[in-house]
């Protein structure tokens, strides 16, 4: 048996895929664009040519590589490798472990890409040391997955960690989801940018503006940040609003799950300290006391690498003990 | 070794104990005031003489019990039997699995009573055939259980489940544990009370008054039951609200976890359908699809003998296989 595995974060727009040994050593990485409009074959094309480039990149034999993890954006049956649902990737109802498995010629285990990044930063980042660990990602949307009792915990339908669609004001803005004031209709990059839109419609959000370069098309998290940097006050409300929200629902399930850490992610959480700091004082304001004693909330220590490592983690854990170990 | 238990559900103001074989079949119950403020020493003699009480009643002979289980209202290891804080029963930092064990001369388990009215319900109750199961009580505070991967979770410091603190209106009233918006402060009994009787104060809430028999001091929520029962529109609101409240809470809750089963149990959802309806009718709005269809909700179907039923399994659990089945 190899003593080498592959990991692969199969994003809707791209693909990131490690080779890496069982403990956890990344020999080589790639990043490439999903290209998911071209169909699925050539995806799962494009992965089978991936770690083709990975075992070049390392000089290492084809046989050194046991088994491949992947991380699908997507609802799914992790034990039997049966996805439901991938929407960005416009996949449905697939034996998909068992497709990945015949095309990459090797056992293929698959899990939720949030599940896995979880996964990544319990096992090789923040959340090291730890039984049971929150991961949330603050990105484009808000995203989550569950470490408990030093396992993935999945839920009864492989749905558990939808973090984003936790109602944190009642009555906010409508969702994509379709319901008002979820997590990530007020906190995600992309309800910061509506709202930083909605001022300058209004003929405000002047620095804003120009932190976009004064083009209406490119306000979004990353103006906002910059313009926030920049001292601008209309900024700094949307990031500390954004913050304040995200604390509150982190809070709540701190109370509810007394883990030992909550690991944030994804590119909103980058943007300078007033977001964490706003997210930090409610936490300490909405924890009960020994919860909070109880829990580290991290930033996470992989950036865009969790779910990569999730996959390897779950790769080199579906395997048992290595050849060498036994 | 004996082939009976003991189940306690240790409260602040009653003990309810029942003597069960190892399927769970009840034999004798009995229920006495607590007394704590006699101190701890006339409580535990209090729970010797309710284990004889139970023997005695059902004529089995002291050697067939073989274990007590014991629910606590207090913050425990329960693993090792140690209980940290019990603010009802003003007990602290105590080795109660041993004391216990020693004055009732067997085996004695604990756990947190809500951990275990959990468990009662997931065992013998509406959590039934689950894996996952969420359960919360409704009375003077807002309380709760998970069961996770079929087991009771108890997060890393024991302190997981604290459900009616979790926040739902960030901009709500005040609770008593100085947070802003928590689910107890808007969906208790005695958020319901305080409700009513601001209304009362101002010279509204006729309807709720005359339930009370006119008499301040009687209005709590049960006389908001009373009135809603009766058509009082003043009572329906406060009803409403505090169905919402739940129902919001509870849709986060399954976004979170997505559990097989919420089971909701405690004296205030035995306020008749216009809670239930409303906190349903949040559920629905706000929990996902695919998340939604995974889970029944559902009222306690063990009533006040969750807690008691909880530790019965708890001790039959710890036993391990019964001789009889060796």
């Amino acid at each position: 048996m190899g003593d080498l595995v592959v990991g692969v974060d199969l994003g809707g727009t791209k693909i990131l895929a490690v080779l890496a040994d069982r403990e956890g050593q990344v020999l080589a990485r790639i990043k490439v664009p999903t290209e998911a409009d071209l169909g699925r074959e050539h995806v799962i094309t494009k992965m089978a040519e991936i770690i083709n480039g990975l075992l070049e990149e390392s000089a290492a034999p084809a046989h050194r590589v046991a088994a491949v993890g992947v991380g699908i954006p997507g609802w799914m049956d992790p034990q039997q490798g049966f996805l439901f649902f991938a929407p960005n990737l416009g996949w449905k109802d697939l034996p998909l472990g068992t497709i990945l498995g015949e095309r990459l010629a090797r056992p293929v285990y698959l899990d939720n890409d949030a599940n896995l990044a979880a996964l990544g930063e319990y096992v090789y980042g923040s959340g090291r040391g730890t039984a049971d660990m929150v991961y949330i990602t603050v990105s484009t949307g808000v995203g989550g997955g569950l470490i408990l009792n030093g396992g993935v915990y999945h839920g009864s339908m492989g749905t558990a960690g939808e973090i984003g669609h936790i109602t944190v004001d009642p009555n906010g803005p409508v969702c994509r989801c379709g319901n008002a004031g979820c997590l990530e209709a007020v906190a995600s990059g992309t309800a910061m940018a509506i709202r930083a839109l909605a001022l300058v419609d209004l003929g405000r959000g002047a620095g804003i503006l120009a932190a976009a370069g004064g083009r209406r098309e490119q306000v979004n998290a990353r103006a906002v940040s910059r313009a926030a940097a920049a001292g601008d006050a209309e900024a700094l409300v949307i990031l500390r609003d954004a913050g304040r929200y995200l604390g509150i629902t982190v809070a709540g399930i701190i109370n509810l799950l007394n883990p030992a850490a909550v690991v944030l992610g994804g590119g909103a959480m980058q943007s300078g300290t007033l977001l964490w700091d706003a997210m930090l004082d409610e936490v300490r304001r909405r924890t009960l006391e020994s919860s909070l004693a109880a829990v580290r909330v991290q930033r996470a220590a992989l950036g865009g690498d969790s779910g990569a490592m999730g996959a390897v983690a779950l790769a080199i854990d579906r395997l048992g003990p290595s050849p060498a170990r036994c």
